[in-house]
């Protein structure tokens, strides 16, 4: 059974703190919206699936102890808690996709009563999270197809049950294949500058027992030289309609390195992270993040040793965009997609 | 006038210790040849023209206190010191090039007294290191001829005043591409795992006043995708006699990046840095480091916070090897060295 990272107990999120592994197992208990909003800014929440379950969890959170019968208050109170989630982080379109999806449940059902809405918004919330895991089990059964056995694999960033509501995305391709009895070895990128891939993918393979094996990003184009790798896999943050996909930095570095390679290149994500209203990658916005991360980034809180001079000017771009000709397949929960993306990409829209 | 990085002062190695920086600006004096080789070992002493002195120096360290007229003694305490030293990293060809000089002055003047042995010893070091300043200058020189002005650059581990005995291969070209007024902008890799580009580079580049901007290894490719990028300039380990370059990790996936790019890739490297007697880099041995380089590399000493699993596997190869095909040219204190490298480069062996 994958790690419950995300929740609805007890009228409030139950989330796992990611920014505390893999030294602590700490869960969070959050009734307010802001406090949700500071989980999702600070990453202690992320992976674009389970930030959209977060935001539909935020809304709820958001309105639940709204009293009284003025459906303009109650109405202006859920607008209220959506703006400010949707300002949270704007590489990750899972996010706008589940938030738009509890707006218009409410929308669609204004001449309801508050509390009905209320339980209306509640079922919503519950569908997301419960559509992601059958997502999830889909997505990485179709993956899983691509995976030869034996295989040797590199990935980066997590995408494993931290980042969804079950099992992952990328990482839930290789637990399916692993399910199914096939051999598998992991090169692990850190993923600078957070550490995800160190922190948290190793250890979800290591808990499942998959051979995983942790590289410096920069470390990954060497490994391609020097042995067999059979396929590199990602997830994504954002699908532009002609294939482009943002993802974790350093993706597109990756890719350009398994092209040079002649290395398969998959990008595994469910259809709610294309973004049918981009035509390319180049309008996908790019979240930049604080310079501290890369420059304070290690040791206890206070006690960070810095990295770089003081007055250091740093370029902190959280995610990349990977053209869609380096990619050779996208994986989704309805197959898998392949070139021209272009054309089979919108055939998806009516899924979404 | 660049830092002093290393120096023979009052018959000791006087040198920084880089693994403070940037944070403190420490001086280590050492006068027995484990604390030097072990100076060398934890990278406090690194870049492979600095090696490459320190080694020298670490020959004084070892026979200067040696007493009495027994030339049979002498001579093991000689190939003592200089084998010891031979084994504190394998892959710089630098060390084991100066290492020989020594022995070899030693071993041609075996008829002298020991105390003239010892001061040829001593004017043979001091020879290595005012080489490496008049190859930095020389090399400097003409690199700078290649750099446009206005430019924008990327560069990958330290080679600077802080790995020579000067200001530096790579980042000396940069030194006086900018003594000669040229405009320029510098993204510095971070360089996983010790963060020399995080550390040192920008220590270094912020103290000439050159505009510099810290990006994580991984970003470079979006940096090249996003932005016209002028060149990329690494320094080198070894080189084999048909091009092929060991440099720190990271140094090949940037040179597969650049190549997608259009970006001209260039090596700056003395010519002691050839291996004349390798055929290719398949052959240039590969350093293995600590896999905790990579798990336990921040925070202050005793309160790191460990940044993956217990008993994660890791692989930390500390050089990558980038093929002859991808490098634009190798500039050296003779002059920039172009394709076919295994014509071009073995001419130079005559001057080394």
């Amino acid at each position: 059974m994958p790690v419950t990272t995300i929740e609805w107990l007890d009228n409030k999120v139950k989330l796992i703190d990611q920014t505390k592994l893999p030294g602590e197992l700490v869960h969070l208990h959050i009734d307010q919206v802001e406090v949700l909003g500071e989980a999702i800014k600070k990453l202690r929440v992320r992976g674009a699936p389970a930030i959209g379950i977060a935001g539909a969890f935020g809304v709820l959170v958001g309105v639940q102890h709204f009293n009284g019968d003025d459906k303009g208050k109650f109405f202006s109170e859920l607008d209220r808690a959506v703006t400010y989630l949707r300002g949270t982080r704007p590489t990750a379109v899972n996010l706008f996709w589940a938030l738009e999806r509890m707006r218009r449940t409410a929308e669609v059902n204004k001449e309801k009563t508050i509390s009905q809405i209320k339980l209306l918004l509640f079922a919503e919330a519950q569908k997301i999270f419960f559509e992601d895991q059958e997502t999830c089990r889909a997505l990485g059964r179709h993956g899983a197809a691509l995976i030869p056995n034996p295989a040797t694999i590199i990935t980066h960033c997590n995408t494993g049950a931290l980042a969804t509501a079950d099992f992952g995305t990328a990482l839930g391709v290789l637990f399916t294949a692993h399910t199914q009895g096939k051999k598998l070895h992991v090169f692990v990128d850190e993923t600078r500058p957070l550490l995800q891939g160190a922190r948290l993918n190793m250890w979800e393979l290591m808990q499942e027992g998959i051979a995983c094996t942790l590289i410096c990003d920069n470390a990954a184009a060497f490994v391609m030289q020097r042995q067999k790798i059979d396929c590199c896999i990602v997830g994504a943050d954002r699908i532009a309609r002609n294939g482009d996909t943002a993802n974790k930095i350093g993706t597109y570095s990756l890719a350009v390195n398994a092209q040079k390679h002649g290395v398969p290149f998959y990008v595994a994500a469910p259809i709610s992270t294309i973004d049918f209203s981009l035509a390319t990658g180049r309008e996908i916005p790019i979240e930049q993040r604080a310079a501290e991360e890369i420059t304070d980034g290690f040791g206890p809180e206070g006690l960070r040793r810095r990295t770089a001079p003081p007055n250091a000017v740093v370029y902190n771009p959280a995610f990349d965009v990977t053209p869609h000709e380096l990619i050779t397949a996208v994986i989704t929960e309805a197959g898998v997609i392949r070139s021209p993306y272009g054309r089979h990409l919108p055939e998806l829209q009516s899924r979404s």
